[in-house]
């Protein structure tokens, strides 16, 4: 059978089955947008002949990183609210309430490239006016399942004092709904499959039941997912404490939510019988190991999820919380962190962080059909590593093997030289094929030095704690 | 006056004074090995003029990372021993026990590579056969303050049964401790003082307390440090426990060895009480945040230290407990890890990580009157990080600054293009000049393999988790 690509001589992890799959010196072949066929080469030579072959000699071929949770339209704010208490309300809002729809889009397009360069392939965008910045997705060539963010409260929510209730508008939830709709309409199942939309409610905390149960309704309607924050922070506890007396969970489930449409965003403040009960549900969980662990110092209970039997994928949240959205960082962090909060080396090991930055997080997303792993049929979402990065030095494969460790442990992201994203070459020798990277940085920035300008006052006026450490030369 | 080379037109981390010296947009006047000036761009253009310029527009300049403890001589067994239990005895032993000293050098080589193009510019090497590691500083050019690792346990102690005091043999002992003082008549000071050595007792249950304290007395002749692990975990406590019924840092405060020449490594095991016994004797600490935390899944009273007026540096350690041999790394672990043991996102921030992988380190070595910040004096030893990487993205200087946080949150290793050591221009556009460095790792993969077939009957016997792993697919 005639192909458009062979990539050939690379060692493989299919991330097939319960492990990694691995494929000793293997081939991939690719038709349009689908692998064709993994195996041997001998195996893959056999049945193909293709267009284009690329050789991975000592290589890695593994399907591309799947970020199941970022908000990329606030990564123009990175780095500025840091090792701080009330890092949204002191750190970022004083930044972001000058922040304009189409820079947050300028802005998302360098957090996109940021995460293509370090193997990132599908990007589960969550965030406010999606409508715009799903045009980024489409133009760099990236795979993206998008929802707008939903919620019903006003945007200078920001200001409001912390402890008091949020003031719900039904109006703004309209329009946010709306928005979210029309972007189903408008763009799911656009690009030969490539962006997919489904519904992005905030968190139970930020709008009304009648809000909350017209989104549900929504998703049973489209036969779709919903992407929430679940327990994220003790300010959405407050919250629900102080308008339902209720814990988050035990609301969700006592009105219909907590099932498998629903994906748990971080569950930072969910006890362990909370989360073994959104686990036993069948609901999905995201965890962001980074982010959680800079903005509040904690580990979320993913841990007991899995070992309650659900199943989580990894997300890099937002550039102003983690600084980074990098899954290479996210699989660091997460076995270390729960190595260190179970106090057992053994526990979260190298396979199990990286099938959920890939399997695991496809299976979360309701994706798992197309991508994840590397299997005839799939969608060709495919990266190619460079193993003769010092990181990786030395490979073993027999007896034993050391790849994933190190690709887990050791490897930052700058080792993925190719990144093939719906059969397309995307980035080839690191370089972005489908936009021009530096003129995009360019831009970007000068975005941001206006809107430090205009923010000035408000920053000065917050007293952060890192206003202080400028202050005082720390930074 | 002249000068070989100035740096200008990048922002410039000084790490001067008691934060991190930001001078936006600035210069660095460089002669021979030495830095002549540090300031705005006009104080330098007035006082210098150069041979040579680097133009660092978009570019960050600071002083090259000190990767204050590292075992170059075992990266080759990089990986091939995480996410188990007794990785040591079952993990890294069955591969060790076959390990030549030529074998080891040419491992050690990549990843010193590895360290540089991570911007690490000190080596603070500690092991086996130190005089054959030392060419390879020689021959790259790096900064290394090296240590054989003393003891007094025959090689094969990885076969002991954990729980069996070790055997002492002082025949071994006085060939290892006459190996480091050969090393420190043969090498200090060369290289115009780019390669030091200090002393390097493997642990207090490593040796007897003669040789310990012929090693102190050589310490005070000398005038110089003593690199040691101290508490590094229970096998240690254990040791010591049944062979003095004390536990490490009480019997080093017995006899004399908790004052300003100790560098206390690890400190694991240590209670808040020993920890600030060590802090206040005024020896100093390095913490291996991701080593201790991937082999042990263990945080060390690092912060406590800190807190009791210690000074402290960190490390990275060996490749096969951490996986890698990355400051940035180490910077980013320390800080999330310690953030969340206190449950608190303000503490360990980014300077501190920042302060402790330069100028504190440099403390903790005795080497900060030469290096560890940028001042006129000290040695040229600079790394220049390209700002224009996403991971950097944006750049704010006014009214707040950002650059710190994603340096150190964000920011991996592969940003650095620029590297100078002892004023000379060791890595340009990230290509190492004194070494080729394909055929370094081509050669070093073919010698891991060798020993991998030589290992293989001892890491068949060893039934580790790591092998049931890949018996199973897993890896």
């Amino acid at each position: 059978m005639k192909v458009d690509l062979i990539i050939q001589n690379g060692h493989i992890l299919t991330m097939e089955g319960k492990g990694v799959g691995f494929i000793e010196n293997g081939a991939v072949a690719i038709k349009g947008n689908t692998i064709q066929g993994v195996g041997t080469i001998d195996e893959i030579k056999r049945a193909y002949q293709a267009e284009r072959v690329i050789d991975a000699t000592n290589k890695l071929v593994m399907p591309g990183l799947i970020d199941a949770h970022i908000h990329t339209g606030i990564a123009i704010f990175r780095g500025v609210a840091q090792d701080m208490s009330n890092w949204m309300q002191k750190g970022l809002w004083p930044f972001q309430k000058h922040l304009r729809a189409e820079e947050s889009v300028i802005g998302s397009m360098v957090n996109i490239m940021e995460g293509i360069k370090a193997g990132t392939t599908t990007f589960c965008d969550y965030d406010g006016r999606m409508d715009l910045i799903v045009e980024n997705y489409r133009k760099i060539g990236a795979r993206a399942r998008v929802a707008e963010l939903v919620n019903e409260i006003p945007d200078n929510v920001g200001d409001l004092p912390v402890g008091e209730l949020y003031p719900f508008d039904s109006s703004i939830g309209n329009t946010k709904l709306k928005r979210n709709l029309d972007l189903y309409e408008n763009h799911h199942e656009s690009e030969d499959g490539r962006i997919s939309v489904i519904l992005g409610p905030h968190g139970p905390d930020m709008m009304s039941l009648e809000l909350l149960n017209e989104i549900k309704a929504q998703g049973d309607k489209l036969n779709t997912k919903l992407h929430m924050h679940v327990a994220q922070g003790d300010r959405e506890i407050d919250q629900m404490a102080k308008r339902y007396g209720k814990r988050s969970i035990d609301f969700l489930d006592e009105h219909g939510f907590l099932n498998e449409r629903l994906i748990a965003v971080h569950l930072t403040e969910a006890t362990n019988e909370e989360t073994a009960l959104v686990a036993k549900r069948g609901a999905g969980m995201i965890y962001c190991a980074g982010s959680i662990g800079i903005i509040d110092g904690l580990v979320p209970p993913v841990y007991h999820f899995i070992q309650s039997g659900g199943t989580a994928g990894l997300g890099s949240d937002q550039a102003p919380g983690n600084n980074c959205n990098n899954m290479f960082n996210e699989m660091k962090f997460a076995a270390i962190l729960n190595k260190v909060k179970l106090a057992d080396p053994r526990v979260f090991n190298a396979t199990m962080a990286l099938r959920m930055a890939t399997i695991e997080a496809a299976k979360v997303m309701g994706i798992d059909h197309e991508v994840g792993s590397l299997k005839k049929g799939k969608k060709a979402d495919i990266i190619i590593v460079n193993l003769q990065d010092p990181s990786f030095f030395p490979i073993y494969t027999k007896p034993i093997r050391n790849i994933v460790p190190n690709l887990v442990y050791s490897a930052r992201g700058h080792e993925v030289e190719t990144s093939i994203i719906d059969g397309k070459v995307i980035m080839e020798n690191r370089n972005i094929l489908t936009i021009d990277e530096i003129s995009t940085i360019e831009n970007a920035q000068k975005v941001a030095e206006e809107i430090a300008v205009r923010s000035e006052k408000d920053i000065l006026e917050a007293k952060s704690d890192i206003l202080d450490m400028v202050t005082e030369g720390l930074l």
